[in-house]
């Protein structure tokens, strides 16, 4: 599991006096770094080798400013090509929003997908939930 | 169904030299803007009355800054107080990213969903896909 | 003058029931892109020849959501390898927010600024205020 | 003097490679945060009043995901109802940009400046420089 533990800031909040949902997958897509590290180590974007298939997001409560906020982030699936990264977001010990990215081992220059070396499916099982 | 279109900004790039993911959520929720009209004619945020129960986005092609972009936007399901809302993103002529967003009808004061009067259901009927 | 209207989102909007002050330097870089054509035609990343110096923003009005917003560009001076492009943000009949962004004709590979070709210019001219 | 450290995000990337320009207004305003608690301690919006009157902001050097930032945060001038703060936004050890917002302490209901409590200013004068 990869823990990231920030504050969000006055203008994530929306006219309803909450954080808007259109920060959850900013959020989340930042707390997927470490996951990013394990494919291009020096996150270099010459060297990208990852694409985004689809997002979930599910919203279940309200989320507000003035409280810190943590992700968790989880492999929850390895298949040939593609895995799954399920994430969780908390706010004063309630679990605000969860979330599953499915991402794709991606060839650029080819513009197709590739199988995930064997060393990187070994990295992505120790975070597995 | 409702029809948005508009230029990216340079700033909705991301290193790879595309459309960052994070912008069709962003997007999306603009575009459901005659969608909120049906339930808060005058877009009021008191008297606002719908919550976003989840999304689901599916990225299909990569975007880029200097083409113009049309999000496409149905309603595709309609329940007693939550309804479904169905997206499509277009740049030259390629559906690049499609989404759900389901919403309900909210009562903010009591935090519990509420039925969507017979007549917005009627209004929502129009667009159905 | 070059002119953008739109539409602000739902998550534009802050606690304060306004648009939030960090969208209007994304607003104006937005509407800086016919100046970018002038000078990368194409707007291909590839051929940027252009770097932001600085940016000053006046916030004169709130701003709200559910009305449109027009950002009024026009260039303010022209320098030998710099310029300085005002503009000016109007919703509902009133001036809500002011800029002026300092950029400069920048050589990306040797890193440094390097002289307005004259055709350029001249097309700077017909927009001056 | 305030600091506060962070790791960009890769959605704050441009397609010229660096994070984008746009992102700066959003870090200070969120690295104002101590400041906002001076004046309001709980950061309820219901209780806010402060309103921003202006920004100025100097890119000095191009900054790129995958190093930790720190914004540091002062006073630079204190008045009779209004405020500067100066910021600084690091990036390996080099100053990347800096910016100056001024602050007004605004009474919302009212709609107008109000002085600032001695108190308030006494706190503000420790971060003076």
């Amino acid at each position: 599991m990869f823990s990231e533990k920030f504050s969000p800031r006055f203008s994530d909040t929306d006219a309803l006096g909450h954080i808007n949902n259109t920060l959850v997958p900013i959020w989340f897509e930042g707390a997927r770094k470490p996951v990013f590290e394990l494919f291009v180590p020096d996150l270099d974007p010459n060297k990208w080798n990852l694409i985004l298939a689809n997002i979930e997001v599910a919203f279940k409560a309200q989320m507000y400013f003035g409280f810190d906020m943590e992700v968790k982030t989880f492999i929850s699936h390895i298949g040939n090509s593609s895995f799954k990264v399920y994430q969780e977001l908390w706010q004063q010990e309630k679990c605000c929003a969860t979330g599953t990215a499915t991402m794709v081992h991606f060839d650029y220059q080819a513009q197709k997908p590739t199988v995930i070396p064997e060393q990187i499916k070994q990295m992505l099982t120790a975070h597995i939930r």
